[in-house]
């Protein structure tokens, strides 16, 4: 048995998301579509994380047995080559020991959420950003931004679908900043919550617009309630950027 | 009547290109059909130049008359919001005088084109760039850029079609560089000829993989002949930045 770490960049367009599901094309499914006719039978895709219908990823990892060994590039190419035309790519698979586990082992998970914040509606970045034509102060929001870094119960910006027994997290980092016509707001974890980023940014854009006053984010948090979050920010802008591992993984 | 300069952005899968045509949707044609309410009657969009099927713009620039005159944003506003859900979207709109033509008054034209160049198919840049597999030396490309850049007879990187009464331009800039997995290849000029860009690019491409030396592209320009050039790049990785005008228009 030969474990491959993979590394997975997709278009979360057309996709219901991450995980297999009956209702509609997965990337999981597809990977382990792309993946039968290489191992010559089903083979499981551990992915590090689920991301939700229309949320992309620059970087997702993932993990798979493989009966016999190849080398890893023959193995990434393989699938990819199966892949085509799906938009989804593996961007490097690795040989790994059967310790690592792409969800298990993972230290790290950071995220990306793009609004495009101009009057004009989108051409190049539909269904890639969520459009905002209402100027935004993005340093209100990042200074809100700042209230929810740190270790805290996140009740209030968990999907009531949420099913991680603890609603306690540590957000390492939570920041937010404008480049040209987009407003970008990074987001850093050893794990999150179910919808924790799109619920958080869908309250920073409350801030953003002076609905909310940045401080307001403190009574917010505190009270531990799901009715107290802004509406959660659509799919189309957020991108799993990377997941980490400890050295040697 | 009443004169407008549009910038324009738009992706160009799923067009047959800027100009009108009667074989399928065009996105002068999107723009004049979003106008037919505003004006209350058909109104010609005069785009700055045509672009292929396929290919994008960042800023295209138009203009259109009419006979009513209202505050351009009103105008944008209009457009924008009869064009969706088209992937063109008018960026700005302002007023200008009659003197004002979108084609005739421009006095330069600015492209990108993008090369994704690793080993891994796009996902995420589908129909968005070139992809190219095998690592490209991209500061011979570069140097063999700097052989076309001046005032030439352009007839080798001119498709068949082009109907200018003129091989002869006056190329002011074209630069190749890279940018993380993408190389960048930046081109300008007064007025370019039907395929010059794609052409050259084509071109460019065999000396990143080292089938053309640098100093290859000397000959084969001054040879003025179609025949002597590269394979023509696709529409997907070309991009139209902007169009210049003399101060005031």
């Amino acid at each position: 048995m030969a474990r491959y770490k993979l590394t997975i960049e997709y278009d979360g367009r057309g996709f219901v998301g991450w995980q297999r599901q009956k209702n509609g094309p997965s990337v999981q499914a597809a990977i382990e579509t792309a993946l039968l006719p290489i191992a010559g039978g089903p083979v499981t895709v551990h992915g590090a994380g689920r991301t939700d219908a229309g949320v992309h990823a620059l970087a997702q990892v993932a993990h798979i047995d493989l009966v016999k060994e190849r080398p890893a590039d023959e193995v990434r190419d393989a699938i990819n080559f199966h892949l085509k035309p799906a938009n989804v790519a593996v961007l490097s698979a690795a040989r790994v020991g059967e310790d690592f586990h792409a969800r298990f082992s993972a230290t790290e998970r950071s995220y990306r959420y793009r609004i495009l914040n101009r009057r004009p509606p989108p051409a190049l970045s539909r269904h890639r950003a969520w459009h905002l034509g209402v100027p935004l102060d993005h340093e209100a929001m990042d200074e809100a931004a700042r209230h929810l870094v740190g270790h805290h119960d996140f009740t209030t910006f968990r999907s009531t679908k949420c099913q991680a027994t603890s609603p306690i997290r540590t957000l390492d980092e939570l920041a937010v900043r404008r480049q040209g016509e987009e407003i970008l707001i990074e987001a850093r974890s050893r794990s999150f919550l179910h919808n924790q980023v799109r619920s958080m940014v869908g309250s920073l854009k409350l801030v953003g617009e002076g609905k909310w006053r940045a401080e307001d984010l403190v009574p917010v948090l505190a009270a531990r309630d799901r009715r107290r979050c802004g509406p959660v920010a659509p799919p189309d802008g957020l991108y799993l950027v990377g997941v980490g591992y400890n050295a040697g993984a």
